[in-house]
């Protein structure tokens, strides 16, 4: 066991109003099974309340009544606003003051990211109790000149709360990569200091999502089976030991990926994309929050979390329940 | 101590343009005595550059002949772009690839964080040698219709390369807390999802930097005075036993503090504002790093790195070098 750790609360919020592709079909002069053939998605989740108040209503659920966390780390794809952090503006819509609170980033793998960093800090005593929570609004980025990424994203939010053990639980194995190669296949080039919102040389469509999904997954599939296949080998284990697969909802073909060439059995990789979306670094704690509240996976279960992201990075977290 | 690592490489980075207060004071109609009352600075510079290039020339110095590093942290005020994250950016501009990057991000003490982040991560082994990165162009968030804080930001970028040790060298100590109280204090309200650029509610001065100095120094200065003192108190040091004082650059009043205060004297603080202005997350390793090539701190001294930033967060390191 690389990291000691017990996830104690899971939470998370799929905003009310949906999106169905039929509906989403005349904005972007696609048919719904054009949509669905491309993307896998059939509706997504389009939200009125920003990250903060969407991850606080997750947040809520993985509190319970436990004591409030050590630490708030905030592991989303895009933030609230440029400064502060998104993590304070989360921790005041819950009440509290005096928590410190940062944000882990790594666009839509921030979550596993962020696991991986708190497992550490866990381990090494710095705090004992974390609340991680991911929250993103990416319908708030679609682009619908280009069909097939405005599609793709859904808002939701998902939170986890992490907790000390002397249990054989917590982070067995973790890996990342990052390509940056592939760094112009998933953009949203706006919103900082090289096409800044006040240059006139930034265009509306710098400030959306962009993405080649058909070149990123080409690129990332030989990447992702080899830390897949690395990370079980020297866990002398093989995809059959592993109860639960959960992907980032990348794409609907990404995700069959994992069983037609990853070797995981269809009913062992979770797949919510057809009713979420891409929900950004949300797809991740959300597929395992769902897990969680639906009982597929209980205490002793091995999970592993796989996914890739802009940039291109490429994460992976095997973890004991 | 805390977590053992040592610090192998630092790089620090200032654009060749400097832009003084006299060229400064008719942008926004204030002499540059009136700039140098409020603010401390007398010059900053501006950098044509963007952030990933200007970081990596920091790096670069940084890694100097040494191996290249097993991780890459950007701890930067503000991105590149939305996505993907800075550091794989950063990587670029180094010729690097795949190296796992990501961001950790508290606004103007994301380096403090970072080291936290970082030092945990060496001290459970996850990775041997990380570099991190701060950099940031302040300069191009500056509203001249709010002259204060105009006043204050300059670009810079700094870069720390750590290596795991059995030296007794490291981070002693770090605290950190985050009150969102004031969070309202120190802002760029628009690059995300709550005044996405794309929004027609969202107007110029939301995408630029707004501080209201006074009311940060007023809310803060007794939260960093007990954070320190109860830090010294619980090592058993001093004051007198710190051979470094290197604050955040927040401003000339802030610095001041410290010694009229905090109990430090005027000599053991690292001042740099008046030539480099707020560099935001890169003021406090810019000043390190400066220290540092200067040979005005070395092996065995103990210093204490300390900061205000938006949020309101305060974070303080206490490293042994």
């Amino acid at each position: 066991m690389k990291y000691n750790f017990k996830i104690t609360g899971f939470g998370y919020y799929l905003p009310p109003n949906i999106e169905t592709s039929e509906q989403l079909s005349e904005k972007i002069n696609k048919s719904s099974n054009w949509i669905l053939s491309r993307t896998g998605v059939k509706e997504r989740r389009v939200s009125d309340i920003d990250v903060d108040k969407m991850g606080a209503i997750a947040a809520r659920e993985a509190i319970g009544n436990k004591r409030k966390p050590d630490l708030i780390i905030n592991a989303s794809g895009v933030p609230k606003q440029t400064i502060p952090d998104t993590s304070v503006f989360i921790q005041k819509e819950l009440g509290y003051s005096g928590i410190p609170s940062f944000s882990v980033h790594s666009t839509c793998l921030s979550f596993i990211t962020a696991l991986n960093v708190a497992g550490s800090l866990i381990h090494s005593k710095a705090y004992n109790n974390i609340l991680i929570v991911s929250s993103d609004r990416g319908t708030r980025g679609r682009n619908f000149k280009e069909p097939e990424s405005a599609s793709i994203l859904g808002d939701a939010s998902a939170a986890i709360y992490l907790e000390s053990t002397v249990d054989k639980s917590g982070l067995i194995d973790f890996d990342m990569s990052s390509w940056p190669e592939g760094a112009d296949l998933t953009e949203v080039r706006g919103g900082g200091t090289n096409l800044h919102p006040q240059d006139p040389q930034t265009q509306d469509r710098d400030n959306l999502f962009s993405m080649n999904g058909p070149k990123v997954f080409k690129y990332t599939l030989p990447k992702v089976y080899k830390m897949i296949s690395e990370v079980l080998k020297r866990n002398n284990i093989t995809q059959n030991d592993i109860d639960l697969l959960i992907p980032h909802q990348a794409s609907g073909k990404a995700l069959t990926a994992y069983s037609k060439y990853g070797g995981f059995s269809e009913d062992k990789v979770a797949n919510i994309i057809s009713t979420t979306g891409n929900c950004v670094a949300v797809s991740l704690p959300l597929a395992l929050a769902m897990a969680l509240k639906e009982r597929r996976i209980s205490k002793n279960n091995r999970i592993f979390l796989v996914g890739t992201g802009a940039g291109l990075s490429i994460a992976c977290a095997l973890i004991r329940l």
